[in-house]
């Protein structure tokens, strides 16, 4: 009998434990928040993140890490970026080292600039062949209602990220492979920093068209720090590059898109940030990605202006034009 | 005195011609039927397609093929694709060499295969050296109401491309030159055929996830036939490839998107082509793009499915799930 813990209980972790709770598998979603785990253990719901959605019964939530990590087949990873270290060290000493780890955070932990797997790896040393990332577009609201949808798991270790698409899959969830956890994990995170700049295109009403551009030039500068932090290309123009991208940038209830068209609308990120329960990965993933794309000397002209706007004060209205939008010229000149 | 004629009043016509005459260009409009010209003349809008859009003192409306050709220094082309042909014909004998000719519809002529900017050159032999493509994520109801725009405009004579730019190229609507004429032409005629089957996911309601899905494997197809015929495979990174796929899927106005939701809720082909003014080119497109598909040796399963179910009256429900996944296997499998 498979069975799995859900280290997060936020929209994204609670989807996961239903999609595997309704295969059938023993799912136990872990809340550090005592009071928390037991409201959601006896009403049968996530209701801040998923009102309406009822738990099947092969859903049990706890706040006993043992509970929740404690010979199970597969742990999934899914707390803030920031958060995850702290929440691996909880549950190490519970863990066995036949455990298979996927990540399904998307971000960058902003202290080290590493990847959620290679934090995992460095705090884990024991479970280096049992990582796998998951990524794509894969907005919860609808993965939690069955609406269909596709994913790709990536590991580098091939029968790592078979076993874990083997225990994800199901009719409405279509889990692919990839053995490129970079590209998988980086399309995944930076998006979020695209979301952002959509999000300001379409609170100042500058419509499809101009999205359209943000999306595509938002592409090409995550491909290229992706490249050069070593992954394969033909990753960004998949289901975890391109196809989360374009989900995320086509959700009215993205939270990073959410953030963008409020400041265009003249709030302040801290007034903004203090408002909301949910965490807006971009950004943390907007600092990262301007350290990363200076160690890698790769021009990243969204991210920067995206990083002015957000911790500079520069107003949107004067950014948009420049977000997609170059002088005239070539299009593909310095783009790759 | 820059002077622009422009063939063709749909939608996107009036529009580019609002664009070049507010720039303060001579832009002379064509319309063959002499009753909707003097309309438009004389009301000063195009009714049928932008209402409430004012044209500017620079705009004329004109019957009159020499009034619309002779003596300009650019001539759009913005003719439904399977019309282009016959009206190069009734073109050709006022035509000046020194005309630039750039195209703007979005197809491929079915009888011929041929793109818009071949079936010129064999029609204009005169004109080989004057011909250039213009494309990209352009909303036309959006470039008219003066929203920001990008666009790519090819041509194989660098200078053409650059004379096509600086005549079309203003604040509001960002023109890229490109020496890529077979990516940006297939790009803009494809992205349609990858329309149709966003309308569907719409009309079954699947949501933002499966949609996303279907918009990446559809821009690899695309892109795989597009290079099996001679592109550069940037060219589908571009605005031209993936920013045109993006912002006709994203927009509920687009009429190939509104074709595949109307075919979603079980209307008929015949009976949806007749009830509309204007023409889906993606229907053609298909047709075109699965003889081409088979011409390359290259696998189209998107548009083959779509030809199933536009020609062969298969159930869309029964397909979406085709449309965007196949067996669980390594993603990029099979794909480039």
């Amino acid at each position: 009998m498979v069975s799995v813990g859900v280290i997060g209980s936020g929209a994204w972790g609670t989807t996961l434990a239903l999609l595997l709770a309704r295969k059938g598998i023993m799912t136990t979603i872990w809340d550090h928040r005592p009071e928390r785990a037991v409201e959601m253990q006896r009403i049968r719901e996530n209701s801040i993140f998923l009102p309406g959605i009822h738990f099947p019964e092969t859903i049990r939530v706890t706040s006993d890490i043992v509970d929740a990590v404690d010979q199970k087949d597969l742990l999934l990873l899914v707390t803030p970026s920031q958060k995850l270290r702290e929440n691996l060290r909880v549950l190490t000493p519970y863990l066995s080292p036949k455990t298979i780890l996927v990540n399904a955070s998307k971000g960058i932990e902003i202290s080290s600039l590493e990847r959620m797997t290679e934090v995992i790896a460095e705090e884990l040393p024991a479970s280096r062949q049992r990582i796998a990332a998951l990524s794509g577009p894969n907005l919860s609201r609808e993965v939690a209602e069955g609406k269909p949808t596709a994913a790709v798991v990536a590991a580098n270790v091939p029968e790592v990220a078979r076993e874990a698409q083997n225990i994800i899959n199901c009719n409405t969830f279509r889990v692919y492979t990839s053995n490129d956890v970079i590209g998988v994990e980086l399309g995944g995170a930076l998006k979020n920093i695209i979301a952002i700049g959509a999000g300001f295109n379409d609170g100042l009403g500058y419509g499809e068209n101009a999205k359209a551009a943000i999306i595509t030039r938002g592409l090409a500068e995550i491909s290229r720090l992706g490249v050069a932090a070593g992954a394969n290309p033909l990753t960004f123009a998949g289901l975890a590059g391109m196809g989360d991208l374009v989900a995320t940038c086509a959700s009215p209830l993205s939270r990073n898109q959410q953030l963008g068209r409020r400041l265009a609308s003249g709030e302040k990120l801290t007034d903004i940030l203090q408002s909301t329960h949910s965490v807006a990965e971009g950004v943390s993933t907007t600092q990262a990605a301007l350290r990363l794309a200076e160690r890698y000397h790769v021009e990243m002209p969204i991210a920067r202006v995206l990083g002015q706007i957000l911790f500079e004060g520069l107003d949107p209205r004067k950014a948009v034009p420049e977000l997609m939008m170059r002088d005239p010229k070539g299009e593909l000149e310095g783009s790759f």
